[in-house]
C-alpha cells in the first residue's frame, strides 16, 4: 500500500517533488465526506480548530465573522432537513459560519463611533472573512483524520436558520461544514485543467474550448454525473454526460431556495 | 532555539497538545508579510501553488474563480499604487483572485442553455470559491517558507484592475496576494479571545463586552495601533489605544475608494 491517490496523480501534473510537501499531499487529497460514523469528537477538537480558524487572515484585522458549533442532534435534523444534506444529522459536529457585522456594529457604538461602513464592500470583507476561516479550519480538521463537507445548503432557508440559531441582525449563515470521522473513502474529484483556471499577466480565454473539451471527457469517463434516464425498472442506459452538460443544465436553472438572497438578506440587516 | 512563537503560546490557549500536528502550528505562525527579498521562486511553484488551491472545496463543483499570476514589474508598480502597498512591487509575484461567472457563462452556451443563475447568490458562490483557494495557496506558500498577504487594496480600482488584467465582464479583482521570501519576521497577532468568535448552539452576545475590554487591553499594551498624534518634531507622547478605538475609527470612516461597490461591479457586469 502506498499512500492515496491525490491531485498530483490524479491530474498527471509534473511538478517539482520537492515542492510538494506533507501540508500540500494534504490538500491535494481532499475530499468532501458526506457520511460519518458515530465516534464522539476528542475533547478540546473545538478548541484547536477555531485557533486554526482566527490564524488566517483578515482584512484589516476586523475578523468580520463568527461560528456558532452545532451538536445539539433536533438541531442537526432540523438543519439536515432545510439544507436538503440528510448527512448534517449524522456528522457529530456542525459548523455554521456567519459573517459578523453585528459586533463590529457593537464596537463602534461602544466607543462612541457611527459605523458608516456597511454596503457592499462591507458585505465582501465579512464574506472572505467568513471563508477564509472556514478553510484553515477545514484543513486543520482533515490534518487530525477527520472529514468535513461544506453545506452550501445553509442558504436555503437563511430566515428559519436565524432563528434557530438566534442570529442578530447583520450576520448571516453563509455555509455550514459538518465534521466528523469519515465512514467512506470517497475519490478525489477532477478539476478544471490548471490553464483554465491560471492566467498568465492578463485573463485570457485562448485555449479555452479544448482544454474544456478535455475535462469533459475526464468527467464523463469516470461517471461521476452519470444520471439515470427513467425509472430502474426500464432497461434503457443510464445517461452519461460530464461536467460541462451537468454545470450548463445548472446554470440553467437556479435552485428555487436560493432566489432573491439580496432581498432576503436586506431583510436580515444587510445592506448592498 | 526552540519553535516560533504561535498562536496557541500567544494567546495561552490549553488544548490537548496531541491535537496540535504541524498543520496546525503552521496555520497558528501565520503573519502577513509586507517585505520581500529579491530572490526568485522556484521553478514549478505556481504549479503545485495552484493545485493546491483548486484542491479546496467549491460548490457544486462550479469552479467559478480565476487566479491572474503577474510577475510584470511594471504591472506590480501599477497595482502596488492602485492597492496603496508599496511592497507589491517589490514581492517576485502577485496574484489576483478573481471570481468566475464570464466562464460559465461560456459554459452554458456551448451546451446551448441560457445562464439564469445570476444575482447575490452567485456572487457569493463565486467569492466563496475564490477565497477557499486563495487559502490553500497562502497555507501552501507558507508550507514551503514563503510569506504572503492578502491585498483587499486590489477592490480601490476595480476598473482600472480590470482593464490592466483584460478581466472580462463576469470576473472582477476580489483580492491579492503577494507571494516571496520574508524580508522579516513580523510578529503573529493577537485575534479576539475564543469565546467571541466561537458560540456553542447559538448566537450569543452574553460576556462579549468584558472579553472585548481584555482583547483591548492586549492590543493596547502590544503598542500595534500606537499613532503619533501630531508631527514627529513635537514632542508630545504618541497616541496609544487597542483595538476596539482603531477598529471604531476605521468603521466611522469607510474607505474613500470602496464606496459604490455594488454599482461598480454592476457596470463591470455583476447582477445583484
Amino acid at each position: 500500500m502506498g499512500r492515496d491517490v491525490d491531485r498530483f496523480d490524479l491530474e498527471g501534473r509534473r511538478v517539482p517533488e520537492e515542492l510538494v510537501n506533507d501540508v500540500i499531499r494534504l490538500m491535494a487529497r481532499h475530499r468532501s465526506v458526506r457520511a460519518y460514523r458515530p465516534d464522539p469528537l476528542p475533547e478540546g477538537l473545538l478548541e484547536v480548530l477555531v485557533t486554526a480558524a482566527q490564524s488566517a487572515s483578515t482584512s484589516s484585522n476586523l475578523q468580520a465573522y463568527s461560528i456558532v458549533a452545532v451538536e445539539d442532534a433536533e438541531k442537526r435534523r432540523l438543519l439536515a432537513e432545510w439544507s436538503k444534506n440528510p448527512f448534517v444529522a449524522q456528522a457529530p459536529l456542525f459548523l455554521a459560519f456567519c459573517p459578523d457585522l453585528h459586533r463590529l456594529e457593537r464596537v463602534a457604538q461602544r466607543q462612541g463611533y457611527e459605523m458608516q461602513s456597511a454596503g457592499l464592500e462591507m458585505f465582501i470583507v465579512a464574506v472572505v472573512d467568513a471563508a477564509l476561516a472556514a478553510q484553515n479550519l477545514a484543513l486543520a480538521a482533515e490534518s487530525l483524520g477527520l472529514g468535513i463537507c461544506y453545506i452550501g445548503g445553509l442558504r436555503n432557508e437563511l430566515e428559519k436558520v436565524a432563528e434557530l440559531l438566534r442570529l442578530p441582525p447583520g450576520t448571516f449563515g453563509l455555509f455550514g461544514m459538518t465534521v466528523g470521522y469519515p465512514a467512506d473513502a470517497p475519490r478525489v474529484r477532477h478539476r478544471l485543467p490548471l490553464e483554465v483556471v491560471l492566467h498568465r499577466e492578463e485573463y485570457s480565454d485562448a485555449g479555452l474550448d479544448e482544454a474544456l473539451g478535455r475535462y469533459d471527457a475526464v468527467t464523463a469517463e469516470s461517471g461521476i454525473y452519470a444520471k439515470r434516464r427513467v425509472a430502474v425498472e426500464d432497461a434503457r442506459e443510464p445517461e452519461v454526460y460530464g461536467w460541462l452538460e451537468h454545470t450548463a443544465r445548472r446554470l440553467a436553472r437556479p435552485s428555487a431556495s436560493r432566489l432573491h438572497m439580496r432581498e432576503r438578506l436586506e431583510r436580515l440587516g444587510w445592506v448592498f
